[in-house]
């Protein structure tokens, strides 16, 4: 069984879709620390983690990296929604002539002693808001044509950043039922 | 003697000039946490980096809060002055009518036991750049007529969010040294 440490029950039915063990939910306010490196935080996040559990957990976390901007906001994307907001991020993207950007996640596994990451990036650009469905940056990020806001929710998580993290995830832990040692 | 958890030796300088100990430099790169709170983030640090000394400690956390931005960028300040710049901070202060923000400043001391915190606030507005001194957000930020990039060194440090945080330390200490238990 494997505890994910998340406030967030929806990232928690997520995780089941995809992974072959029993998933329980932790819900734990662990400390993430700034850092530029998502993996630094989460690694961070999931060894404070394991103390609050009696067993493996894992943490996940998030960010939309602007190229133009430097990879703002990066590790602070949350901060940054509740202040700023999309629609001032996307006029800070309006002004450059590349609009790139990225969607990042990364999936920190602690057995109580070693920490391995996980990482899931979908590549798009930064547009004018656009569909419903979603929450946080989506209606701002393009990716194949529309906005991660207006795509059906199986259809994000069929390529969405979290997705492809919770898939090398999966596989890895595979990979250790069978008792190769984690190689990979 | 106390120590200053700092990798900037200016900032060392600027309080040995208030304070009423020895101070010196412990360089030393302790974990920030994320927080919309700086006095949390200065608290937490001044304990990890206790660990690392062998007496008291005290670090210095501080940022520029925007108001018409729900403070951004606040605690992650330094990461937006790196990311953002200075042109974009002020363009989006710029597309607001209330332009008001503060710089505050929060010295954390840690004695290995407790932790004590002192507050310096500065109250100002964003202008555009103007001035050749000071450096980060000191060009935009303007107070009493001036951009802290347009004050001498000294005239700003007897003025600045930091100073003031470093006379209350100031005063404390001397109060310490008393015998009056902290008292304040």
């Amino acid at each position: 069984m494997l505890r994910f440490v998340t406030t967030n029950p929806g990232k928690v039915r997520e995780a089941r879709a995809y992974l072959p063990r029993e998933v329980e939910q932790l819900d734990y306010d662990y400390a993430e620390i700034q850092s530029d490196d998502l993996a630094e935080i989460a690694a961070r996040g999931a060894r404070e983690a394991t103390g609050a559990a009696d067993g493996p957990v894992f943490v996940e976390d998030s960010g939309l990296f602007v190229d133009a901007l430097s990879g703002f906001p990066g590790p602070y994307s949350s901060y940054v929604y509740d202040t700023l907001g999309i629609d001032r991020v996307a006029g800070l993207a309006r002004a450059e002539d590349d609009r790139s950007a990225r969607f990042r996640s990364v999936i920190a596994y602690c057995d109580g002693d070693a920490v391995e990451t996980f990482d899931g990036i979908v590549e798009g650009r930064i547009v004018e808001p656009r569909g419903e469905g979603g929450f946080g940056y989506d209606p701002i990020f393009e990716h194949d044509g529309r906005t991660f806001a207006e795509l059906p929710t199986e259809e994000k998580n069929a390529v969405s950043h979290r997705g492809r993290a919770l898939a090398v995830f999966a596989d890895w832990l595979a990979g250790e039922s069978e008792g190769d040692g984690g190689a990979r």
